[in-house]
């Protein structure tokens, strides 16, 4: 089904005891009172632009077309990174150009890119340290509201993209790293289920512990051992049946995991 | 006024530093982007059904007939639980059948229950380990736009319940628990107005102390003096006059609370 | 643009692990299901006002005329300060008598307040402990909804005003404080970029630190350097450059802020 009321969302690091999201709320609802706004979270940690990519990869691949996503951790606001917006699986994604969308951009390839440029689509006032309320907002608002993509200003031909952090591969094993641990404590890493195409997972390896094969669910180790399965975004995730696998592995980001793999045929 | 637009509110444990709750919110608006979807909370502790059911219990309510709400605790996502929707003062709840609704449920009668097993309910394509994306969200989204509930699935007579936390009466006296300690650091008992009946409280017991009747309003004792009241929801709170009896009394779940009373004649 | 679809903000110290929040919302909703309610935060720390209100001073200037927000950090429930309905730069603030509105109005001067009297704005049966349920939510749905604000209650002549935290001047300097400390760690004063007026600042002291002249950007300095800027509100901040200023200079609310100024001419 189609898109039919104007979505906006927003990504943010910015918390929401400080006004800052509410002000972006505030400019975005003063263009156009029949836009819907969604927060989808102001809780990436602070300048983690990482953790924003990852988030976005998660989350955006859920929205209809036409949806447009306001995504601001903004480390360098005020330095000479551009502000842009990104079409890709025609939703828009607006927010500095650092690299946020990379994850995201992967299995949803980039349609096009436009530095914001035109005024139109600004604040009339714009403070040096707030881009979020002052650009991306009322880019995002606009948008929405029917200017046109073209008109946002002019064409990019490449975007900052953030650096790889894909697993490698050797001899049957797959070398990869944990990228995040979400709130239930389960370690999730950067191996795609794709990554494996046809082979089959035998023996995973993290820290001090091996796991035999890849489960469906969590529920089929006993309760409070540590498991492994594709999550589900698609990534290899390392997880206890009803508690934290970070507490209790004492594991995090960062940590090696590999997979023994059988060949292919 | 009754319900004219179609509202969809969310209760889970995801928490919003992982994409969870921003992927159940863009799968229910690519279904109807003309409903509104509202958070209640993503800050249920991980897991935890009880607070989870006291959540609902206190929020449900207030919202009007036809409101469609997702209620996502789920430690046992991936066994044979079953996914269900409850109505219940013509209002839906949409989730797991572990109990969630036990609470809520007490004050407020089931009207049926079903299992969501007819397909057209759901998404396309059903991890193991997230219903709340692919099977909850889809089926509240459907039903709040209009595909019936008698469609959702086989009625069930039974749904899981959780286990009664009832005051005990004992000549003359209420014993009962503290079940909940909020933001402000008041203890919420499980002793309800009700269970008084004609009965005035008079002596109010718990850890080493001892308070004399009912009050009112917080300011009815001195500043940072504790006391008891029916709080909001119509449950005995030990509370202190502008601080967190929590921290003051070092009292929090499970700890007993005592009320005599005088009989009611 | 106008505001044509009537929106209800909502700015309060409730938390969301508790469901207090979330039947405000119910009653919201309830009273007139076509209202669009916005969260601006429920992470005001428990009863402080003053938080409360330099929250609002942040955000309530980027909403549209017409716009009702709701504001509750309300310590004094139940005791008889007024519930009010402020009017001011053609918004409305509905929450207690008690100052929180102090900051916004600064630079918004109120144009009327209004005691809540009228029993159509409320709810049938009223708590001792929550107005924010049972008074101002259903005064905010009612006055989006139409109701007018002359109909609410009485004038009232004067408010209740946080005491003031002006910055003081002596011989060239301005003698402030820091008054808020943002997620990032920027360390907000109370020094006004419109307190300078013509005069240019030269030197900024605070604790053991002294700064040189204000920046525009944080990038201005070598990252993990200090500096001083006019932040997005317009008031100084003492920040680091892609860290906490709050964790690296060990300075927080309430310590002293000096600026060393030229003269005008």
């Amino acid at each position: 089904m189609a898109q039919t009321r104007p979505l906006v969302t927003l990504t943010t690091d910015f918390g929401v005891r400080d006004p800052y999201a509410a002000a972006v709320k505030g400019v975005i609802y003063s263009i156009n009172p029949d836009l819907h706004v969604v927060d989808l979270t102001h809780e990436i940690p602070p300048q983690n632009v990482f953790e924003g990519a990852l988030f976005l990869a998660g989350a955006l691949p859920y929205f209809a077309p036409g949806a447009v996503h306001v995504a601001v951790v903004d480390p360098g606001v005020g330095t000479n990174r551009q502000p842009i917006v990104i079409s890709a699986g025609d939703q828009y994604i607006v927010g500095p150009d650092n690299g946020l969308a990379t994850l995201f951009l992967r299995e949803h390839p980039m349609q096009q890119a436009r530095i914001i440029s035109n005024r139109k689509f600004m604040r009339e006032s714009i403070s040096a340290t707030f881009h979020g309320r002052d650009i991306f907002a009322p880019a995002a608002a606009y948008l929405a509201s029917g200017l046109r993509f073209e008109e946002v200003g002019e064409e990019l031909d490449t975007i900052v993209t953030l650096p790889a952090s894909h697993p490698k591969e050797e001899a049957g094993r797959i070398l990869g790293e944990i990228m995040h641990v979400d709130r239930f404590g389960n370690l999730i890493t950067n191996i795609h289920r794709s990554t494996l195409g046809e082979r089959t997972p035998v023996l995973i390896t993290t820290g001090h512990y091996c796991l035999k094969g890849v489960r469906q669910t969590y529920a089929e180790v006993p309760s409070g051992s540590a498991l492994a399965l594709f999550g589900s975004s698609g990534y290899l995730e390392i997880a206890l049946n009803g508690a934290s696998a970070h507490d209790a592995l004492r594991l995090g980001r960062g940590d090696s995991v590999t997979i023994e793999v059988t060949s292919a045929d």
